[in-house]
């Protein structure tokens, strides 16, 4: 096989900031990929929705607006799908598949909904669907779950797995600003967007804990699965207080295989100010995973951002020019050949954080407590912040205790007339 | 092709911690890597010094102590190099390559020194040659390199890639010990070795710096083209002045790629406190790398010990596995396609720390600072730590300087009848 001379063709799906950055580093590095491949890289076509607009940086030649262009073209063997959203990115990838040509994509909503869809139609053709860019931008996390972690049962991830909103916790927890201003700070700086809802409330979190969940516990998990909450109710006085007590407060992406099934959640938690994860600051993310044989590892890097989300892409399609070069496209399929349960929230445990505003008059402590007790929730630590007025305010953490349990005793506990209030319920890592 | 029925015959060299360790695996996890690769694992040659030695868990049929056993059954596709050491390790290497087998080693010492002739033999019969686990134990690093990151010009690696110097310096960081002391401990735990001096000198950091180094700038880098220092004359007054000023002393390995050449070098240095790498504790490895595209990226995890080892030595058995059964073997082929020199240490840059014992007496300070910058080294930060009997006990921290010229200007400095004595010279990130 003369590799030198080889030329592989392939086409861009989405002109945006990745699409760019993804042509950008496929024309500056034309020499590297063959030397790291054996092959040139030629992108053939771009599809925009809009031909005529001008593109910096970019052969006009090369932009269609038909999507038959590409999918018609035997020439073309990758396709690189950076448009996001469900559809038509769905169509596209499965006729992409269908045809027989590799994919690669950064799309995780497409795969946290239909990734079995994609797979199966990836392993019917024996092509290649990668998808690295997916889960936390530049960090490589995919390959070594799929690959490097193999001699592994990998049993836990823990990830802050979404820059905006680590963003918005390291400004409130460095500078004292609200959620509100700190969240003004993101959008003006980029770090958020216009409607940042799939954000803040946990879904593109969600949606990356689905995609790594199936890889490393090799049984679908869809995004429909996951349990989300966000961090629009988390404010300055929740921080002040966890880091009283050592914490420091992040949105985290928790998943693991348990004797009874999956528990993957997406919501705000207190975590030690000495546990890795707690340094992981602004639009970075980090990855945490424990496998049987390897113990626990970390990946921290950049978790957006126009390169190192092309940088993601290009890994993949090098990759796959590999595959191309030597035939062996499709040699790493699928992982979910299990079927396990998930669980729903409410069977999973953990500890919580209160605050409680309860008035202030001897034996009301001791009343909390036996009526927290007496449904199953136990209290580690209570700390009584202040006092004025006749009202006491106090801090509580809980041991682990099932959710439900929790939600129960709650209940109960909010309709006693020594509770005034409680507010800044955040679970504890 | 019907891959269920496949199986893949594989032999294991040296039965040590690693060796038993995959043993274990790849007798637990047969399912696992049938799902993972599409065919069995079998173990079907164990070579040994001593065949008639009870070894716990082992088949003892599958024991033996003829190389040419393994070498000339055509059975077996996979050798498993766990002996470690150059001789025979490199022997057999070679000779199972030029055999057409694919080989999967941990072997640090043979790929620092001979990688390149290793790589040419598997070149040339397109085998797969794979070594995650030599470098940084557990923590996936060569795979990214190679694949993942490949998308990106990387320029610069930072790591700590020796867990026992990093155990030695963490207990001497946070209890005080001497580094006697810490040693001893560390031998205690089993930590280090009976014959500490290839990890405290720094040997063992530099073999993993240079395999890196190879593949992150496509040129090879020798062991013996890294300068290497140890911890050896880390006292414990070193650290705590350093924590005075804000830093952490870490034996680091860094490489870069500079206009006129790579720089490969392993020593101790201050970094500050806030910096990702000064929170790896204990024997963890981490490995933090910049490249154009993604910016930067952490790696963290266990550097060593039985499981996580065989953990990095499972995935590329697996990969290679893979590459079996579609026929792909030698599809990630070698990594130096370029011929950039290896810079020596003195033409190196860095920022220095020292302590100084000095007459204490007006102009001695301006006397100082004038000798320096005279030689070309000028002080960023200077602090008198204590006076007594006419001697001042002074802290200097300096501006970034060509080692050449520090080492020029400290001989110069040496001499000066005001400075009594000169210790702690230690680099600063």
């Amino acid at each position: 096989m003369n590799k030198d001379n080889r030329v592989i063709n392939a086409a861009i799906l989405g002109f945006g900031t990745v699409g760019s950055g993804v042509y950008k580093i496929s024309c500056d590095m034309k020499e590297e990929l063959l030397h790291r491949t054996g092959a040139y890289l030629n992108i053939k076509k771009v599809l925009v929705r809009d031909k005529t607009k001008k593109r910096e940086g970019l052969d006009m030649s090369l932009v269609t607006d038909s999507w038959s262009d590409i999918c018609n073209d035997p020439e073309i063997e990758i396709v690189i799908e950076l448009m996001g959203g469900i559809s038509p990115a769905k169509e596209y990838v499965l006729e992409a598949l269908n045809a027989g040509k590799q994919v690669v994509t950064a799309n995780k909503d497409l795969l946290a909904e239909y990734g079995a869809e994609v797979r199966e139609a990836a392993n019917l053709k024996h092509c290649d669907m990668q998808f690295e860019a997916a889960v936390a931008g530049a960090i490589p996390i995919i390959r070594p779950l799929k690959q490097s972690m193999a001699g592994n049962r990998i049993t836990e991830i823990i990830g802050i797995v979404n820059g905006t909103t680590n963003f918005i916790l390291t400004k409130m927890s460095e500078t004292g600003m609200s959620y509100d201003q700190a969240l003004a700070e993101a959008t003006r700086l980029g770090f958020a967007e216009a409607d940042p809802t799939a954000d803040v409330e946990g879904l593109d979190a969600g949606r990356k804990m689905a995609i790594m969940s199936s890889i490393a516990f090799n049984s679908r998990v869809l995004f429909s699965d996951v349990y989300t909450e966000g961090i629009t109710k988390i404010s300055a006085d929740d921080i002040r207080y966890a880091r009283e007590f050592g914490y420091v407060i992040k949105l985290l992406g928790l998943a693991k295989i348990t004797d009874d099934g999956i528990e993957c959640k997406v919501h705000p938690m207190l975590i030690p100010e000495e546990h890795p994860l707690a340094s992981v600051r602004n639009a970075n993310n980090a990855v945490f995973v424990h496998g049987d044989a390897m113990d626990d590892a970390m990946f921290m890097g950049k978790g957006a951002g126009q390169m190192p989300t092309a940088s993601a892409v290009m890994g993949d399609v090098v990759d796959v020019m590999r595959d191309i070069v030597y035939d062996s496209c499709g040699r790493v399929g699928s992982s979910c050949y299990k079927e396990e349960r998930v669980k729903d929230i409410t069977e999973s445990s953990t500890k919580f954080f209160m605050r409680i505003k309860a008035e202030d008059r001897p034996g009301v402590l001791a009343n909390i407590a036996s009526v927290l007790g007496n449904n199953g929730v136990s209290i580690a630590q209570v700390v009584q912040k202040s006092r004025s007025e006749g009202i006491a305010d106090l801090v509580i953490i809980t041991d682990e205790v099932v959710e439900k349990h929790f939600d129960d005793a709650l209940k109960v506990f909010k309709g006693l007339s020594v509770v005034k209030e409680v507010s800044g319920v955040i679970r504890v890592y």
